[in-house]
């Protein structure tokens, strides 16, 4: 069964050393009384709970899966679920990032996020409960009625109530426009909605007394498509005034999908049949609304991704150091045994280093957008605040699909360290594999990703917010220009930084003639600018290593191996994504549909 | 459920009009009466067979998998299975490739290598039983006893007999040299084998009524290490003299593995305890016994993965000609629509001609080994048959490796396609990413492989088969020099060829100084290697669309553009790849292990 070590110096590194976090919070109104020692508290007993409650029901709970009641309509998640989740909220993990007005310990976002990267190390499926629901909370928070956050918002903090979101429906997913699900007034201000959902998260269990669902649907008046849609909050059990719960709503689990993975998680089909629910927002809003929840749930596939990776690194790690097999092509390492183990092979390392390598500067990015989401929400200088949700618009795309991609890539390379075994259910890192498979698709595919980040965070503003974030990769370019150990990394950070600037406006101006040009590069591109950003934290996290190596501590030495690796060997697939990129739209529009 | 329609067109087009595969068949004495018909209605009937019985079964047989009674030592493969294989042998299909001495048909070898392209689309896990038969067949047919050879191949070529392979043990898997297995001889020229033994692919089941399993073991005498490894055929029940079955012997399934994919498959940990069995080829010589079977598996297994690549394209593109989704950026293509059939948008165009190309590219490899193997095997020429042996012994791996690894890329891309319905079991696409990562690991994996191909296959004898081939590159290239139209295509193909000798002269002066250089390049070699290989063939099928195009089939344009996009979109990779391979050992072996 695989293991799993919190990685919390490396958590610490990027928090401490990296980004100052700590003084950076401090700024904020909001966290001026953060310390150090709250958050490596906070890190070292939330990845206790990670490591020692969540990861021994993984393997488990994935070849149990959930099991749905067909008459009640009630999920029964996998053995061990239920208690760890009544283990979650006696901790009080729930409330860490919510809003002290309704319970909630208001710690920041990117103390949340490091949690939420232990948590999805050992359990993605099960994280996917408490996930959904801070996702459910944010929206309320943000748009719900003061009715509305009195009533769901402390339940949610508490953990005592979990939410989910409604969106997709069997005909339409990327395309919500499409959406049928009706609502109709009932004339005291509550709605009749009634229709169909597929693919809800978390959308039926039994480890909590009520479940919040947000759920898109048209009013009867509505526009059509995307600027008809509506947010309604529908409880599975009705609330009285008094906060009891009331009689049980027609929000209905008919189905659980069988999936290829993250089987821990009970992906329901939701029939809502005349389920009553209130407004969240504005009339024809809804998708505005929810759009919040969808922000925060991307940064949090990233998240999940990066947890992912980190936990194959781990294992696949420990593997390569343990079996034995072959001898080195340069002869014998480990003479008194039958083999050398096989960390020896250059192959195995790289797979291992590329996982390692992924999983750091993933942190990284991760813990930098985490923070500048801190300003972005909590900055008590309104020019800061837009600064800064102007470059979590820009970053989160990159987090949410290069980390996903990546983590496709790692955990497949861990896997194949392992050799046949990795492909035997119980060695752990396949599982790894198929729930990695998901974050590639859900909360907004990966195309999807791409094309919000080059048409809409990029071609849209003439590329003004990426030549900002530009702005502090030249910076540092310049600060090290004369550091002779940093020019190994420093030019090639120059170097895909004028890159990126060039294929930008290329493909801008390509756009102008043909809008599916954006199309065509748009996924190739995703990943130069997530290499981008890699190599700038890379090379800032070299800097650092550098400097500290010769201090005795060997997780200097090795952080500057990994950014060496990370050079030699991952940057370099920006040459062909260039290439690709460049090569444009008329290679995959030739054909017609007919001879697919 | 996934719907299969075989390629006929494509796999008569590589055959007759790439590889003019008849007349190059009829050179040899035991095809000389081969012809066009032949194996056009072969490929028909196979192809029904694979469609119309084995896929309807794929997709059950992978949510059945297999039980095993442990009290009765019996396997139960899924439903329909067994019947499906009861057809199989009613057709005479494991004769095809067999040798009409032991009741088989004679067919090439290319032609069994077809049929198997069909079965594995169709069910991968299915053909696997089969599969393994012919492997075992064929060691038998090289390096058995007269004795042997008319015990088992008459019933191995009709089918009613399977077979395994029985290598991995516990502890060892790609380093067979450690393996534990013991033969004692009996006395009567048999041996009593007794260890344990996993892995073993269609080890057990109730199909048929014997099952021939050759088993590597030691003799008590034997060296230590790979040279000292018998191979030994070993049935399931003791076959009497006049053939009729005789005892059980004490070959024992006592676990079936718990897998990522290929359920249907009895993938089966095996107690050898004193079972009886008799030694193949020279003692100790066990391991190049086993080679023959190996190889063809290899093959075998490039084949299942072009298998996969094929199927999961067709699912995929149909999906993206029915799914409506968003519109086009370049403005609505069905307006008559509430959206526009995902066809439209360039990035899922990208994803199925990733596939479409693969799955081409693969077939011509695939086929053209296939021929090539014919020659080896039945040219009257002895230079001929030793060139074409060279010739394969170089391919080898490159099938196995760059198609196993493309079908992973295109699998994962064609599932990308359906969205979230993709992640669900009864798309099916999800099935083909979980059945082709096996194809990656087993039967040597794919760093395995690119050290066979570039330490063993090219290095040790200074490149000079990979020169040869090299030079049938470089005289297509020189032939259609002055080909205008074929510039596009002929230019890259230069240049791809440029590249890889210098990269190999490169490697080879490194792997001087360290061999252990080899192994940090030669996954990435490899894949640069298998580009020139398609560059090759892709450039050779464009000529020919190039010339029928106007002769209005439009297989043709549809070939052409395939071959285009491959070259804009596919070759590219090869840029990133050469640098990585380039940039060497040092960034991966500094860290010390203890670091990771």
């Amino acid at each position: 069964m695989p293991q799993y070590n919190p990685p919390l110096r490396d958590m610490q590194f990027v928090m401490h050393e990296l980004l100052n976090a700590v003084d950076e919070l401090k700024q904020l109104p909001a966290h001026a009384d953060i310390d150090v020692d709250t958050i490596n508290a906070v890190l070292e007993e939330g990845g206790k709970f990670a490591s020692e409650v969540l990861a021994p029901i993984n393997l488990s709970g994935d070849l149990e899966g959930c099991t749905l009641d067909k008459t009640t309509h009630e999920v029964k998640p996998p053995k061990g679920f239920k208690e760890a989740y009544a283990q979650y909220i006696e901790g009080g993990w729930p409330a860490l990032g919510c809003d002290p007005e309704y319970g909630g310990q208001g710690l920041p976002v990117l103390l949340n996020q490091a949690l939420y990267e232990m948590l999805n190390s050992a359990n993605q499926a099960w994280t996917m409960y408490p996930g959904l629901s801070h996702g459910a909370y944010e929206a309320l928070h943000a748009h719900g009625t003061d009715e509305q956050k009195k009533t769901y918002l402390p339940k949610l903090t508490s953990g005592e109530w979990t939410g989910t979101m409604c969106l997709t429906e069997p005909h339409c997913g990327t395309d919500l426009g499409l959406l049928r699900t009706k609502a109709e007034p009932l004339g005291d201000g509550s709605y009749k909605i009634t229709g169909s959902k597929i693919f809800i998260s978390a959308g039926e269990h039994d480890m909590v007394d009520n479940i919040v669902h947000l759920v898109l649907a048209r009013l009867p008046d509505a526009p059509q498509g995307s600027k008809g849609i509506s947010l309604f909050v529908v409880p599975k059990f009705k609330v009285n005034a008094d906060g009891s719960l009331g009689e049980r709503n027609p929000v209905f689990c008919t189905g659980l999908e069988h999936k290829m993975g993250i089987h821990g998680n009970a992906t329901a089909q939701i029939a809502l049949d005349g389920a009553v629910g209130t407004l969240v927002g504005q009339p024809n809003k809804g998708l505005m609304a929810m759009f919040v929840m969808m922000n925060a749930a991307r940064l949090g596939v990233g998240n999940q991704s990066l947890g992912l990776t980190e936990v194959a690194y781990q294992n696949a790690a420990a593997y390569a150091k343990d079996r034995i097999q072959m001898r080195a092509l340069s002869g014998p390492k480990a003479p008194d045994k039958p083999a050398d183990p096989i960390i020896v092979h250059p192959d195995v390392r790289k797979m291992l280093l590329t996982a390692r390598a992924y999983a750091e500067g993933g942190r990284a990015l991760s813990m930098y957008v985490a923070l500048t989401l801190d300003k972005a929400l909590s900055s008590g200088d309104a020019d800061e605040r837009k600064e800064a949700d102007d470059e979590v618009a820009l970053l989160t795309p990159i987090v949410k699909a290069f980390i996903s991609d990546n983590a496709w890539i790692a955990t497949s390379h861990c896997m194949q360290v392992y050799g046949g075994h990795g492909y035997i259910h119980e060695s752990g890192v396949e599982q790894f594999v198929r729930d990695s498979r998901i974050n590639m698709t859900y909360e907004g595919t990966n195309t999807v990703q791409s094309l919000d980040l080059l048409g809409r965070k990029i071609l849209s503003n003439n590329g003004a917010v990426l030549k900002k974030f530009g702005k502090k990769i030249a910076a540092f370019v310049e600060e090290e220009g004369t550091n002779e150990a940093m020019q190994e990394f420093i030019n090639p950070l120059a170097d895909i930084g004028d890159k990126v600037t060039k294929l930008t406006t290329e493909i801008g101006m390509k756009a102008f003639q043909n809008p599916d040009e954006v199309g065509a590069a748009a996924v190739d591109y995703l990943r130069v600018a997530g290499h981008m950003v890699f190599a700038y934290f890379f090379a800032r996290m070299a800097k650092i290593a550098l400097e500290k190596k010769d201090s005795g501590d060997s997780f200097y030495t090795a952080k500057l191996y990994t950014a060496r690796f990370y050079f030699a060997k991952l940057l370099p697939e920006t040459a062909s994504l260039i290439r690709t990129a460049r090569s444009g739209l008329s290679p995959l529009m030739e054909m017609d549909e007919a001879l697919f």
